[in-house]
């Protein structure tokens, strides 16, 4: 189910396709909330759920085999991850997280946790503060020029973070060889911190390679220059 | 939004209504799948959107304040918490995680996760990593016969998780005053671990109080018994 593809769409297209996508994702995502909260009668959800499956077998009549992947661009922008847990434009299940960064490994966002992503009663799950908490770190060091796989992630829970508006925060702390670690937090609308994390991040091998080949291409280069 | 209400239904009646919303719930957790992997025709999402649209529009004419919360129940039976992010039979973001244990510490779970959870291509997203090892951990330690709420949790990726059919494993490996660390991880079906974690939880205080309490009865009592 590994997709890494080459992004071929033009940026007008993916526009085109951002404007299809993203409402019907978001007309998903209400009906997730309303799968939770309903209290209509018997026949009322028997029928919503005749009428749900009859969709999926249309939509299902031409689909992708396995999961979404991400795209990569040639011209080195920010790849297209649409199908992200987390920031997924065509992902219900993501809130979707809007993050934002300083291209100085600084990264936030501010979003909203409803129904869907509860654990003790009115509150966030754990295991959801630490899921946004990854995301929002793991931008920050990517972003940051370095990209990172997660390593090490810690979440310490302050108190519980309650259902509603949130702001996650994250920053780069610090970086040795092939590492970079990454701190963060999440805050209610008040300012108050609920959770704090740091993760360690480990620069992919790939990345490493790229890193060894430029090396060598420089070295060729001002061996060049030399002569 | 905080929910912590008793529970009134009846055995019966909670086994209809979940053989009513488990069905249901599982027909929108296919269409989250199809809204991702659906590469349909433009009208066809339009015209899906619009009635997804409208069956929100049915369901939320009668719904719940808020979050689902949990119900508990007077005879000390797990509560109902059908609207979690990870386990709940009504949520579908949630897997659902079947979380079984032998009630002294130890706690398991076989699932799948397809296309919604991904973060790099074909792999499970960290953050939903973390998230299900909070939910088997914290099960562990809840059913071991203290309730916990997570105070830190650490995972450490020893690789990345492929989407598909996997297994969550967790226990309790001590206890000092208040606090429970739990430990546990990720396999495949292969037996690879892919990831693992430790977690401290913490005795809440009404749990503390009622410590304090049955103490202090016992301690009335055996007065009562030596009058």
């Amino acid at each position: 189910m590994s997709r890494f593809e080459i992004e071929h769409a033009t940026d007008e297209e993916i526009a085109q396709e951002a404007a299809l996508y993203a409402p019907f994702t978001e007309a998903v995502r209400a009906l997730v909330d309303a799968t939770i909260r309903t209290e209509v009668d018997a026949d009322e959800i028997r029928s919503a759920q005749a009428e749900v499956e009859a969709i999926v077998e249309r939509l299902r009549k031409q689909q992708m085999e396995g999961a979404y992947g991400v795209r990569f661009r040639a011209d080195g922008k920010r790849g297209r991850n649409w199908g992200n847990a987390v920031m997924g434009l065509r992902n219900p299940i993501a809130p979707p997280l809007d993050v934002r960064s300083d291209g100085q490994g600084k990264a936030w966002s501010d979003f909203h946790l409803g129904a869907a992503y509860e654990g003790p009663p009115g509150l966030v799950h754990g295991g959801v503060v630490s899921l946004m908490l990854d995301q929002v770190l793991g931008h920050a060091v990517s972003t940051s020029g370095r990209p990172g796989m997660t390593g090490t992630l810690t979440i310490v829970y302050r108190q519980g973070t309650p259902l509603g508006d949130l702001r996650c925060e994250a920053w780069v702390d610090r970086r040795e060889g092939i590492k970079t670690w990454g701190k963060g937090r999440i805050l209610t609308t008040d300012g108050e911190v609920t959770a704090e994390a740091e993760g360690v991040f480990i620069l992919p091998k790939w990345a490493r390679d790229l890193d060894r080949f430029r090396a060598a291409a420089e070295a060729t280069e001002s061996a060049f220059e030399l002569e």
